[in-house]
């Protein structure tokens, strides 16, 4: 029994730029500043100082843990990360189905089976601890789930998760069956701590949409993992250092770049929707990239640099400036992730913070309904005579 | 290369009621009016005269076939109801698992595998005629999909497609095995053309959010069985009819319906949240029901009436009609289908609507990407000194 409340349109920018859909307490993203933060937190001090369980926490509770939480709090959600038999026995037929979609299909796929699998009720019909627990249990599955789906596709066995490691190395343990150097682990457990949130993209927007109808967890996340696998949103994030290999040598940077932007093209890696800054995240995986060394990162510094200046020259007052996307690609190439894994680890990441959003949007129960305005012929037409055979 | 353009806060109705998100031409609801339409068509006058692939084609290429093109357009569709080898394979496993989270669970899981299984790229990479073929095969493969889960939940053998029968035949068909009745084809075929769109609710919204991306077709159809999934959306369209059966007989309606309305609770099947009338669809669906004929029919009647009167009286002001639920129930129910079928058999025609909103948000280069207000405590804090265990 619904409200029978009638409403008078309302006219936003397209795309719902700006548009205020709601209030929230998981973080948010100050463009003009070049500043984001989760919580009360600057998200690239906690990325810098903290460790993915320890920020993982704040998001689903609201504060840091102190060392018993965190104590708890790991040993809870490393137990989490082995799957059960059904979802691990019908992995191979995803990454075999999923080869052709990409990565992100297979795990569209496994997480909507593992989310029935555990029977998942929706989030309309739990409490918020029961929603808690739900959430825990998905986002600590989602790097057996990816790093699985990557090895079977590969042709090599899945590793088991090892409930000993943190979730970072145990991440990296899983791709490749070795224990990790601690400095590539420390480098990609800061990338994916300053991955877990951005503010109202559009796959945690997606998210939120469908929590507010009440559905259950794994259909939240289903829907944010197909959004984050377009092309616009999170879907190809190895072009920038594809870039890169394009490029090839310092000399060849001017005339690639100039040839492509005088021809409309866009530049990977440069420029995003929000910030007017430098991304605060690309000068956090720079310094990160830097500490790794070799000729990678001096050569993506100096494309950086090279390509800022010849973008200020083409397109000035735009402040195009590096994304997100260059320095994170440099850092899974130096920890090394194969550039197919690059979307699959940042989901691995951003499921926490879809996650956040998840649980605040279930408080809520306004479903989320827009409107659009109708600009086709006007009805009603007569309906013509039914066509004979 | 995304623009570095800032915008301004803007304000809007909570759940963005009312808000215009883009101009349309696939259709429109007039609330206030009790009507709406299928492009430039009444929707229950193409539910009353037309046939369920009559609509399709207006959905899909914005006219109603001529004869010639409706057999083209009929052959063509009947031949995509098959399955891959590969999915067909795949669907015991998630029938099973789809038991405990319901229906939706394994048709969202059954059409990412699907999608998957073909390699759909991504809509953002396609021209428009691929896009709608990719949109054609995966509305041919749903009623497919969710007969084959829920014959092989009930521990039955699917039933493969007849391409010589219509969709709405083909339908009861594969869930039955038995040719249907043709008054039951007729009744069936009008409750889903009455339901392959209805503007822009929340699993339409979901579809073109997640659309807006440039990701794959399937990625935005699992997105929006997610979001119909949900309680506050379609996820309880047998509720009026358990409603029904817990009120037994017309002598206690009065006590039944007065008990729940003065403690708070929502009547099922009645108020909606755009109509301020009778619900258009209800209307209809009761005059199809009243031919099929029947003690139930006759008792949803008295029901009818009597709550309309009683929320009158408890709710004075508020308008509140049937909504779709009650007769879309009663009608589904005469035709022999089991409960647990109507969510996924409102999926089975509005997969055609969330399609044609799929293919017009395709020519659309904007990402939706929406703000939110962030009301928690101000950032940045300081970091709190890190636990020592």
């Amino acid at each position: 029994m619904a409200s029978a409340q009638a409403t008078t349109p309302i006219d936003v920018p397209r795309g719902l730029s700006g548009v205020i859909v709601t209030e929230t307490q998981v973080g948010d993203v100050r463009g003009t500043e070049g500043f984001y933060h989760y919580r009360q937190y600057s998200a690239v001090e906690l990325a810098t100082a903290r460790t993915f369980e320890d920020v993982w926490h704040l998001m689903f509770h609201g504060e840091l843990p102190d060392a018993a939480q965190l104590k708890a709090f790991s040993a809870e959600t490393a137990a989490l990360r082995t799957l059960p038999a059904a979802v691990r026995d019908a992995l191979p037929a995803l990454a075999h189905a999923g080869v052709l979609s990409g990565p992100l299909a297979g795990l569209r796929t496994a997480l909507s089976l593992l989310g029935a699998t555990v029977g998942l009720r929706p989030l309309y019909d739990l409490d918020p601890d029961r929603r808690r627990a739900d959430a825990l249990a998905a986002c600590a599955a989602v790097p057996t789930l990816v790093t699985a789906l990557h090895r079977l596709g590969q042709g090599l066995q899945p590793v088991e998760p090892r409930a000993d490691l943190s979730y970072a190395a145990n991440y990296l343990y899983m791709l490749t069956g070795d224990e990790p150097e601690p400095d590539r682990v420390r480098a990609i457990e800061a990338y994916l701590i300053s991955t877990i949130d951005h503010g109202f993209n559009a796959s945690t927007f997606t998210a939120r949409v469908i929590a507010s109808t009440g559905a259950d967890l794994a259909a939240c996340l289903v829907g944010a993992v197909g959004a984050l696998s377009g092309p616009l949103h999170g879907g190809a994030p190895s072009r920038a250092l594809d870039m890169l290999d394009a490029i090839g040598t310092p000399d060849r940077i001017d005339p690639w770049i100039r040839e492509r932007v005088l021809g409309g093209e866009r530049i990977m890696g440069f420029g995003h929707s929000v910030y007017r800054t430098e991304d605060p995240r690309s000068r956090m995986l720079r310094g990160i990239a830097q500490q790794l060394g070799g000729p990678l990162v001096e050569f993506a510094v100096q494309v950086e640099a090279r390509v800022e200046e010849l973008l200020a020259e083409l397109k000035p007052g735009r402040e195009l400036h590096t994304n997100v996307e260059l320095y994170a690609g440099v850092v899974m190439e130096l920890c090394g992730l194969p550039r197919e894994m690059f979307t699959p680890t940042f989901c691995a990441a951003r499921v926490v913070g879809w996650s956040a959003n998840i649980l605040e949007q279930a408080e809520d129960s306004k479903i989320i309904r827009p409107a659009a305005r109708y600009v086709g012929p006007p009805p009603p037409q007569a309906l013509p005579a039914v066509a004979s055979c």
